[in-house]
């Protein structure tokens, strides 16, 4: 379904910036304007793309592939094909709709793309320039409508959680529990994981990226689920850390730590406080715990059409939250030899502090 | 493990062109030439480039999260970590290596980051150029050692296609059997799906991209599975049709009119044949048996560390197959309300000749 009113709003801004139009190339933006929920192949295999002209209707640019799922999709915008290619048809388009200026997204274009694109705009003498994120600007404040959906999405990757987590028991591989979680994903409905499931046992939870191996869980030692899935096109993002049989000391105070760092965090967040200070109130509990050489990633990130998008929780990232921004946190120690324990929960930045979108808690207040 | 032979044509090719160093960021091109297999979550998150200078060591560059999995791989090479990121690493490690211009691969590279690739070789001098293929080139053309490994890769495909294929019956969903294949892939031993499993019953096989529905098999309708597997990075793609139960004469003649289509096609395959006159052979026997209208995709496309590459075999495809190329035949016959029907191999071009790697015979010769 095509958002009249976020094509205003691109509208209003191209026109502020004499631009006559803008090519939105990113499968996300392209959905979050127009409802077109195609994904690429890859980058360099484009399921289509949606022209905004500034003073006209947008159009649905595809080929014949995409056609029947594209007209389902967009509703009453109008969908053309180019057999010959996108230029072939922007080159008679462009003049037509009196577009003399056009932007394309600099961050979701080939360079070689961008050559042809030129060419394409010198033989018809329309100036070319692009942008970096003006869709993504609008992205990062969620609507109620978009919170809904991320919350119907954290609470679906929740539910296949439960199911899977009751069935897990020591002498299952990580690639057993992982692939369970993917087929109840797709069997509770889920359009796709929205990344590849990690499930870590002992200190296999260690490494930053873990891959499931075909290692089988040995009873008394802790596995690390991150898991999520995408919704109406919409992403959740979770992590448990717990111990398949009974915790030792050593888990508990490590898990302990975590879980306080998540907290102390996830309380002070509302609009108007700055990102780094949400992460180093995390890092400080983690430091002063002596585990600050531990915890060598961000705190969090956005999550919306894309798992991983802005704002970053991180000791970088000065600027403030706002309300209607989704963020995860998810400290974590990570200890070699030993294993790893994160905890990660979706949040909602409101009006008058927060809301965590999750209700699971299993194995959290241990 | 490096392959210092390719490295070698790549650095003789620079020095021909008289330039002092390629930046390597395909990810699949980067494996050919280094073996360091990360995948790239996706463009905008690299892990890693191969800087090859046109006179000494190539070096491989990427961040923490992938040091380990990096020596690992790529053996003897040296690896560098880019703390700060990319850029001011190469501003540093440029002038070191008296490297004064620098080429980048202009089809996976972003313009934002072509950008500020430019202002990062503006400030220290060094001239910046780009290429659309050069590594794309080499690949074109298999070695003995690859052939062997898309040979296991193929034969791996087909071991899980029989598990499932002995399973398959009536009553069971579309979904039911991708997610069956998908797991038994995994169980097997490969890194992952090629590409998404195409599992199509009856009339849903008429759809040119058909994703798995929660869609009951009914007896005696046919069923199009199209599936492959990555095996040591080299990828496998073929694609059976049958029946569910008992054939009836309308899918007889059409499975045959397809299998008749791609021996002759393959029988004509032998270096110096044009992939025009391939796709040809193929299309002028769908067309007299009057389904030329219903073949709407190209004949096939080469197949090496990625699933869809050169050479196309096409009706716009003028070059010759030349010795040690790789590709599919796969045409087929879909027809709208009643289904398709779509068998794909996977060739050699032999010095004389051809070689089919498949051995799978499941309902081909009906």
């Amino acid at each position: 379904m095509i958002h009249p009113q976020r094509i205003q709003k691109i509208q209003a801004r191209l026109r502020r910036k004499k631009i006559d139009g803008l090519l939105v190339s990113q499968p996300n933006n392209r959905r979050y304007l127009s409802g077109y929920s195609a994904t690429d192949h890859d980058i360099s295999e484009s399921s289509g793309v949606l022209l905004i002209p500034a003073r006209q209707l947008p159009i649905l640019l595809t080929d014949f592939r995409y056609q029947i799922q594209a007209q389902k999709e967009v509703g009453a915008m109008q969908v053309l094909l180019y057999p010959k290619g996108l230029f072939a048809l922007l080159k008679e388009l462009l003049p037509d709709l009196n577009i003399a200026s056009l932007a394309f997204e600099s961050h979701y274009t080939l360079h070689s793309t961008a050559d042809k694109m030129q060419h394409m705009a010198d033989s018809i003498g329309v100036s070319l320039t692009h942008f970096d994120d003006m869709v993504e600007t609008m992205r990062l404040i969620k609507d109620e409508e978009e919170i809904s959906k991320l919350r119907a999405s954290v609470l679906l990757n929740e539910k296949v959680f439960q199911q899977v987590y009751k069935t897990i028991g020591a002498g299952q591989t990580e690639i057993d529990i992982a692939l369970a979680i993917e087929a109840t994903m797709r069997r509770l409905g889920a359009e796709a994981p929205s990344f590849e499931t990690i499930v870590a046992t002992a200190e296999r939870s260690a490494l930053p990226h873990a891959v499931p191996g075909d290692v089988s869980i040995k009873k008394n030692t802790s596995l690390m689920i991150d898991m999520g899935l995408i919704l109406d096109g919409y992403c959740s993002d979770m992590t448990r850390n717990f111990v398949v049989g009974k915790a030792d000391k050593k888990y508990l105070t490590i898990h302990r730590i975590v879980r306080k760092a998540q907290l102390a965090a996830i309380a002070q967040i509302r609009p108007g406080v700055s990102a780094t200070a949400v992460d180093k109130t995390a890092r400080n509990i983690i430091s002063d715990a002596g585990y600050g050489d531990y915890f060598g990633h961000a705190l969090g990130h956005g999550v919306g059409l894309a798992v991983h998008e802005e704002p970053r929780l991180s000791s970088r990232n000065r600027k403030h939250l706002q309300e209607g921004m989704i963020i995860t946190v998810e400290p974590g120690i990570y200890l070699p030899d030993w294993g790893g324990v994160r905890l990660e929960n979706m949040v909602v930045v409101r009006q008058d502090g927060y809301e965590v979108l999750n209700q699971d808690i299993t194995w959290l207040d241990i």
